[in-house]
């Protein structure tokens, strides 16, 4: 346990007991924090058999080791669950000011368990923390919903909550995390999980500051690291994510129709944030500690929001309900993203399912309900009109709601060609065949198909310098199979410490890489840690999260894309005609990883990494 | 219709009814025989909804157009259902005489229909057929079957008939047809749906020949193939199909350990049709018209029928018992071999899930029974003690009857990393690493893992001149990429006219390709077809049987390989490293097939084929 902190509330829904639960500082040291600590204490303490949505799955938020403290972009937060969408290991990370509050309030993290009789929120502040009653906002959207908690308890409160999707338990629920301003706990259906124990929202408000063991040599690390935002990281200031597009769009990166074209050059252009940033943007902001300021906000021209301003799209966003459904205008991307904020829904999975309805309308196949809204490539005004659908599982969305995996495991036969998802999550918005080494990362991130926990293609794509992470430049090349597995091996347990201990990752798009993570570290903790100790915690929690899923029946198997994105190559653009090999990328990955050829891992490597209390819960691996 | 022929017996089981009804020549002409006119039938009567053990689920037996002529190995007979293995296409091609002595009897082929009150059997003789009651012989094992039949009928009879697996509807069960000289039709279960219908056999007997346009070209074109045969394929008259052990073993094509280690080479030589004929052969036996003579009789050494005289175990059944199961004692092997002709056992997929069995037990997953009877590696005895279980569905037998996917289903998790198969049939024994067009041809078989469906490795493993098909020599090497899709495809069609035709594939060991087989085709008929359109009615008919698939769900998601064969390569042998690209090559396969990158036929391409009547079973294709 490190200074003031190293506690967590815990909260017994049922019986209303809140309690406080301290972590001592050899637990951290040994998994960090976040989304690493969250994983130890799901494995460790938990029913990993229970139905997701049931009062004994809990929902751990958890902030990263150094969340809240001055290290830069110190803003995230980990969601942590047996996730309702995939079965298997869920999280979430998020941005903002909330993890920051949570810890001023004194708190590293809150563990929800069990099921409220009525619906409540939780209100923390300054080391108090308590549980009142929401009937009265349950229903409501995410921005009201903040707004109402916020007059209930402090102006300057953070709120978490989830909107009428989590209410319903729909499976691509998100949490919101802020109003207009908004982060989202966007994948995994986190949004379910705590509308299925009747947690309206969780507000947090501190005033107190972490220690730190070295206060001047984290300034001037910080100063370092600004410098080099400021130099490398401008394009996200300027446009945001959103500015990705065109960019990504001419890597062959960009997903369009669902997956089965190849260009789409002059379109993209007109949903960049570069357009965005000439036609409907307010002003940037940023979340606890940045400098960077990627955040917008926009005014809305079409919708039911109209006139009212709104968080700016983000690039998954603008790939998801632009590219993806062949809808070029801005504006509808802009309205369909504060739908999605405000009725809690992950614009990934949500545009995803959408797709996979439009190609199956195409097909001669269309979902009941489908005609009646329009649902059809580029209609934008049916996907405003098919959000609130899904969120209140009405009609067609009822249908959509779970996600593309059960929508075609409910339709059965060619259905499943149009599922574009990995081990039950949609798969995010860069494309494996552009970048193959988020071949080997999608068909193993432990959340499914997410490209957070690997961002290989930051590597693969020049942002990110491939030396900082070990790797020769000269053998680095978008396609092919060349050094795929140990890149998105090494990518991962990188994603997995920034995850650990609550930073952003576009921190390297200003190429800070592992050196100055550890730096960071040991000015907050002061301990000494070295790069690659760090890199090896990584890898422990990657394992970690790994065996969780593996005690559920994850092995090689799941390990697999969408058959769509091994088979159906890009005709047109940069990434025409590459397909990953993913056989031979995923044989190199697990002999990098000490796991069989099955995927699972080995008594050694376990033992090597700290996990030896895991062992027994392998299958017994042939020698 | 040609000739005399031209005739199907429909029998119905239900009421005892059988009656005859005429083909036409031009649907000859349209499918040409075999499981070309089978699936034409299956496709067009029957309903493809019906279980397959449901008296709605017909079994078809049609001799192929050439079957018993005078044309060199025209001995084959196929067998079409719906799989109870798999739920989709089945056939099974088969050899012997009985094809012959059916023809001869004066019918191309049996359509069983509905369910006998009460076990039976059909007796067909010179224009006459009858159901006779088949209570005694009900439980008896295929060889006692065959004998008392013979008693009852005559002496020179042929019978195909199920043991005791098919009776009790076992899904990996065979019709056996003959006695120790014995053939099997082994594959997807077809032994369970003559079992499902109380018919325990079909025995034939005849005495007409069938008429043939150009007798005088036939003499001539066969003493041609003949000398070709005597030159080419000695070592199978020598050493039969398991003399290909050693070299298959050689070029890294012998799966070892459930396919997961690289080279066996002494074992190999121990268990080989060369060993073999040193120590056990009796003598050689040969089917109808074929001058080969690659069956073998062969002494038992050990098991239940020691002492007695046994078929020859092939190259598959060495592999299975054998080097899949670390067994090499070729005389368990050849026990093994007897046990499952007996019992109406497929060989492959049997020895396929008692492998799976082994290997679960060494991962310290044992089935229910698996140690009582000490199942595991190179373990002959434990096979032998199994063998009846699975026939009878006792005790651990009842866990492995149903086939390796169902096992792993049942089993959930990591199980389905020990189940190698496509599409619920076990994988023959030849490795889609050492040959990587196998894996195209494995992932798109119609019938599931078949090799048979493509042996595109006798291209590629040069028994085969690629110039005869139509591919420069030059570009053909085992492992890699380039041609694969093209090379399947093209070998699948003309695997699709030697099943039709009803010819041996081994002809092709004669170097014999499109031409002779279009030679003696126009010779038997009297027609004039060219090479291309022999090998384009192969296309036909592949895309036919695609489509009964296709109807029921069946795409893209469906083509691919167990886990195991894409991702664990071998570490020694001529094969270590090869791991085949299979995105790619499907991607190939589908374009040279003109299907979607879903895997779905286009309308064009059926229309051009001849084909146009399944346009309305697609699903409407986007433009």
């Amino acid at each position: 346990m490190y200074g003031m902190n190293g506690r967590l509330l815990a909260v017994d829904l049922a019986t209303a007991q809140i309690s406080t639960r301290e972590v001592p500082e050899t637990t951290w040291r040994e998994y960090l924090g976040g989304s690493g600590l969250g994983a130890k204490l799901l494995y460790s303490e938990f029913d990993w058999r229970a139905d997701p949505l049931s009062p004994q799955n809990p929902l751990i938020l958890i902030t990263g080791l150094l969340t809240g403290t001055p290290v830069l972009a110190s803003c995230k937060v980990s969601v942590c669950a047996k996730s309702p969408l995939t079965g298997i290991w869920g999280e979430s990370t998020v941005g903002g000011f909330w993890g920051q509050q949570l810890k001023a309030a004194g708190y590293d993290g809150i563990i929800l368990q069990g099921k409220a009789p009525e619906p409540v929120y939780l209100w923390v502040c300054d080391g108090k923390a308590e549980l009142r009653p929401a009937k009265g906002i349950w229903g409501k959207q995410t921005y009201d919903t903040a707004e109402l908690i916020k007059r209930e308890t402090d102006e300057k409160a953070e709120v978490a909550c989830i909107g009428p999707a989590g209410e319903n338990l729909v499976e691509i629920a998100s949490i919101m995390f802020g109003g207009h301003d908004s982060r989202a706990a966007g994948r995994c259906g986190m949004g379910a999980v705590m509308g299925s124990k009747n947690v309206k929202a969780i507000a947090v408000r501190g005033h107190s500051r972490p220690p730190i063991a070295k206060p001047d040599a984290l300034t001037e690390r910080n100063r370092a690291a600004a410098d080099l935002l400021k130099e490398f990281a401008k394009a996200l200031t300027d446009f945001g994510t959103a500015g990705g597009v065109p960019g990504v769009e001419a890597n062959g990166d960009l997903p369009i129709k669902n997956w089965t074209l190849g260009s789409w050059t002059e379109k993209a252009a007109r949903i960049s944030g570069q357009a965005q940033a000439k036609e409907i943007l307010v002003e940037h902001y940023a979340c606890w500690a940045c400098p960077i300021r990627c955040g917008k906000i926009v005014t809305l021209k079409t919708g039911p929001y109209m006139d009212t301003v709104a968080h700016g799209p983000e690039y998954e966003t603008c790939a998801g309900f632009g590219s993806m459904l062949l809808i070029d205008d801005m504006h509808y991307i802009a309205a369909a993203n504060d739908l999605c904020n405000r009725l809690g829904l992950d614009t990934i999975s949500t545009s995803s399912v959408i797709a996979m309805a439009m190609e199956l309308a195409e097909w001669g196949m269309p979902l009941q309900g489908s005609e009646e809204i329009g649902l059809s490539w580029g209609n934008g005004e049916s996907v405003l009109k098919v959000l609130p659908m899904i969120a209140q599982r009405e009609k067609i969305g009822e249908a959509l709601c779970h996600g593309t995996r059960k929508l075609a495991e409910s339709l059965g036969g060619v259905a499943r060609e149009f599922s574009v998802e990995c081990k039950g999550l949609e798969v995010a918005y860069h494309d494996p065949r552009a970048f193959t080494s988020m071949a080997a990362n999608y068909a193993t991130a432990n959340r499914g198909g997410c490209h957070l926990e690997g961002l290989t293609y930051f590597l693969e794509g020049g942002t990110f310098p491939a030396g900082l992470i070990g790797f020769d430049p000269a053998r680095i090349q978008p396609h092919g199979t060349e050094l795929k597995g140990a890149i998105a091996a090494k990518m991962q347990d990188f994603m997995d410490v920034f995850n650990a201990l609550g930073l952003c990752k576009f921190l390297m798009r200003g190429r800070i890489g592992p050196e100055f993570l550890t730096d960071w570290t040991n000015c907050v903790t002061g301990w000494e840690l070295t790069p690659d100790e760090l890199l090896k915690l990584g890898e422990k929690l990657h394992n970690l999260k790994r065996m969780y899923n593996v005690r559920l029946g994850i092995s090689r198997k799941d390990d697999t894309l969408p058959p769509r994105l091994l088979t159906h190559d890009r005709k047109t653009g940069r990434a025409a005609g590459s397909l990953p090999h993913l056989g031979r990328i995923l044989a190199d990955y697990y002999e990098v990883r000490g796991w069989t050829p099955e995927g699972i891992p080995t008594p050694a490597r376990l033992e090597g990494l700290g996990l030896e209390w895991l062992v027994e819960d392998l299958p017994s691996v042939p020698a």
